[in-house]
């Protein structure tokens, strides 16, 4: 089988391209590397059955040719930001995210590829009502542009799978953690690191440490996803994918201090409930619909960020 | 007060810029007249507090300088054409909605207008689990575009709020009828008017006829929005707005026939549950928010019904 990843010089997408190819499809990576790494996919680059096509979603041509016999589209290429910092243009998302998507489905269906597999975002549910928040207990109040943006991309699918009869599969996923998120101001677990590493006796913590979120490793990501899309035959299928229970950006903290081997750092909070405007306070993924299909985690949200924690500080210095 | 309406010439549009000058408002309109018409806004065109921009909401120079002194939006300009057909291009609703929604929330942004009410659609829930629908019993599972990008809106519109400390009210509507809305193939009335003034012994109706639907007239809609906007003073209002009860299309048929004072006119069912791909077949507003605020539509969905097509048979031959 022929499949179409899009952002698969991510960090979740390099290793779906390798799960793929471990599987023996033969995968086109589509990425235009403007959050992507050369060095995320250099282990399979000159792989006989990898093609690697660097360009832009936003060129339906590109995109049209990048479809060439395929069967299977994984769409990951969006923007990785979620945090809006002023100064940033208000429709970075839209093109990246919405534009994009539209672009592709466009072309999946002029050139009749009718499978693809979407990650969302647990951002779509905005401040949820109840925790942990099921799939169907929706309310479209996202709080951030990516959220915001995210979910649109979701209706765009739903609205293209009705029309033109194409096969869905919508992740809404929780915090990703692994050593390939490492970018400064990512994740919260890099962003510890490098001040620690900076300064080690006292650590800024964005909001009142309070906020909560289900976190799960790339590698689980990907796992979760291929057993998804072997499985689910429905026409649209939607999961929430995460590890059970949550964490708090103080326990965090404490983790990434202890595995350091710091003490008596002082936490110095920001203060509010929210770590930054578009922050979701609290947000833990109910995954029983996922669990009921027939896969579970391994590892509970602090185990997650734990194995997070520690490949981070392993691969970095 | 000075108002912008955009969309200010379409159907809705006019008559609440009507409404708006009769309270007592400066309005502004704009509109690029792709389905907005010069008659709907000639009675006021002169009137010394209304002022007409023709252009079009993607100008975002244009768009900031209606701005000017705005206090409060009615964002009402939109493709209205709900039915997706083979050759339109699949852009259009995103560029016509989405895009121009985006950018008219930047320009609210960069000129600080903080208040804006939207008028979203009952398409925004695609096929309802339950009916009445409720505003919070929500799936985001549109099956048309224009649903996808109503909703998708809506999202922007919740991630601007949030951000930028927006004011918003989201009315969802219901199928809304008027003499204004007559042009065929936008409205089941207008459809079956035309097709039994070339034949009055047949009438070819979309689906199997059993499609129903909530109704309001456009004079009622525009008493329900500005009942709202004057009363709920949450950062952000989502409400449907709908008269009670639900007519079938092969009701309406018959009342069509009925008015017209033909007989014995036969009915050809195209077949099939959806009169078109992406209809909805059954949909039911549950308005008891709306009534709870203190706002209720005088006329059910079939009293609506019967008066835009008296309204109808009246101003048109």
């Amino acid at each position: 089988m022929k499949t179409l990843v899009t952002g698969g010089a991510g960090c979740i997408g390099s290793d779906l391209v390798k799960a793929l190819l471990d599987r023996g499809h033969e995968v086109v990576v589509l990425d235009n590397f403007s959050s992507g790494k050369e060095e995320h996919i250099a282990a399979f680059r000159d792989h006989p059955r990898c093609s690697v096509i660097e360009g832009d979603l936003l060129n339906l041509d590109l995109v049209s040719s990048a479809l060439d016999n395929v069967e299977m589209v994984y769409h990951l290429a969006a923007n990785p930001h979620i945090k809006f910092a002023p100064g940033v243009a208000t429709d970075r998302d839209l093109r990246n995210n919405v534009l994009a998507t539209h672009q592709l489905l466009e072309a999946m269906r002029l050139k009749k590829v009718s499978r693809i597999a979407f990650t969302s975002s647990s951002a779509v549910y905005g401040i949820p009502a109840r925790l942990p928040v099921k799939e169907d207990d929706f309310f479209p109040r996202p709080v951030s542009l990516y959220g915001a943006t995210k979910l649109a991309c979701e209706a765009l699918l739903s609205a293209f799978s009705n029309l033109f009869g194409m096969q869905c599969w919508v992740f809404r996923l929780a915090n990703i953690v692994g050593p390939k998120i490492r970018k400064i101001g990512r994740t919260v677990i890099s962003d510890f690191v490098y001040k620690l590493r900076k300064d080690c006796t006292r650590l800024v913590i964005l909001g009142d440490g309070c906020q909560s979120k289900s976190y799960l490793t790339t590698e689980e990501c990907v796992q979760a996803i291929l057993f998804v899309v072997e499985r689910a035959q429905d026409e649209f299928t939607v999961l929430n994918v995460g590890g059970r229970g949550t964490v708090t950006v103080t326990r965090i903290a404490e983790m990434v201090a202890g595995m350091m081997g710091l003490k008596n750092v002082k936490f110095i909070y920001t203060g509010g409930e929210r770590g930054w405007p578009g922050d979701v306070p609290r947000c833990e993924l109910d995954v029983t619909a996922l669990e009921r299909l027939g896969w579970k985690a391994r590892w509970d949200s602090e185990e997650s960020v734990t194995r997070a924690i520690r490949e981070m500080l392993e691969q970095t210095t």
